[in-house]
């Protein structure tokens, strides 16, 4: 029996209009779709993020296959870590989606973004691709979705571009934007007024976006003064664009 | 009467399944189509690359606006310079977009990858955004099609990965991919052989991973030791993913 593919379809960072023809095509022909949820969301009954997405497309015969995170922070109380529960999380779920391949079944992982630019797919990516037939469909991925609702070009022509995670330590932080000619900083949270500081103290707060689920029905874009540190969400982003060059 | 709207559209890396569903809807509904082209494409009667990615979806109807590049290199004979030449270039493209604006007509500009991610179209955006209403489209950029291909996770969990131009001098290109912990490195080139040395002396080239015109037909994936240099187009690109994070 011919073995399934995984495919790791990106649909884009939250309006279901910029999914590509291509992952369109490959999800609506896809006999099981994967999708990681929070704890919290499935209880509810939700999806998650890439489900919203996509949801519109399916029909009643693909399976749905949600993955539900067993935990919701890194910060695990002793003797547990998140590196290994999570770890061992990935395990499990890539031994139940090769067991859909293994009857010969597709199995299509939804990602918000793009499965390979930060996303959890990869984890499932690194330990089936060896084994299966793999296909990844790259997908827009969430600053790009910012740069857009910004209206702002991002980097000009011979700059480079930092992205960063709002997790780095301040010193690291600060290193790092101090040398960005343009830069986005990703996974704020609650790491958010920390990356404040650091850009009020190189003097680049005056340059950056602060912008919430970009694309999205909730959108929102806020002035970085009036940020309110505790209500920031974990898929919040700042973005740093390059000096404008004229051309 | 009512002015026309600038749309400045991404239709992604070069399949042409990786546009979104969004780009394609406003391409199709717009009444002028412009693109940049390159002179000597143009002189043989075609229309570059971001044109050769949707022309099967405009009707007849719709007008064409060619931009075509005054210049193919940067390095110019005194007294003209690259920067004045591309600078007056961009002004005209201007002037021609506003005045179908102006006439009341939408003006869809389309763009390889995404349109502010060092887009050319970022330059018209900086001089009509101003004074004409404007959409952005964000698109798949081409780094996310080259990780696609390569089936290669780019940046795991708390990475930082640093975006570089293979233009950079040989001093700033050691120092920024020795700080990197996964990077990605456009506009190669006659550059190509400068940034294999500096991967080689980092000891990053059996990391780095080369290719060209990712997604395209005529796509190849290349060894780095096997890369002639006087071969490699503009838009070829290295890519030297993070570190597996096991998770």
């Amino acid at each position: 029996m011919m073995r399934g593919r995984l495919l790791g379809l990106g649909v884009g960072p939250g309006d279901p209009e910029l999914i590509t023809l291509k992952a369109l095509r490959l999800l609506r022909a896809a006999p099981v779709v994967a999708y990681f949820v929070a704890k919290a969301k499935a209880n509810r009954g939700q999806g998650g993020n890439a489900f919203a997405i996509i949801e519109a497309h399916l029909d009643e015969a693909q399976q749905r296959m949600p993955l539900v995170y067993p935990v919701t922070t890194e910060a695990l109380a002793p003797p547990l870590s998140y590196e290994d529960v999570i770890s061992d999380f990935y395990d499990t779920c890539a031994v139940k989606i090769a067991a859909k391949l293994d009857a010969g079944r597709d199995v299509a992982v939804i990602c918000e973004g793009d499965p390979l630019f930060y996303g959890s797919y990869m984890y499932l990516h690194d330990r089936l691709a060896g084994r299966y037939e793999v296909e990844v469909v790259p997908g827009v991925c969430s600053m790009l979705g910012c740069a857009s609702v910004l209206g702002t070009p991002l980097v000009y022509r011979n700059q480079s571009l930092s992205v960063l995670s709002g997790v780095l330590d301040e010193a690291e932080l600060e290193h790092r934007l101090r040398e960005a000619e343009a830069a986005v900083v990703m996974k704020l949270g609650r790491n958010f007024d920390k990356v404040r500081r650091v850009l009020r103290k190189l003097g680049l707060d005056g340059r950056a976006h602060y912008v919430e689920r970009a694309t999205m029905a909730e959108q929102k874009i806020v002035p970085l003064d009036e940020v309110e540190p505790m209500s920031s969400p974990y898929f919040s982003m700042i973005l740093v664009p390059g000096e404008p060059w004229r051309g």
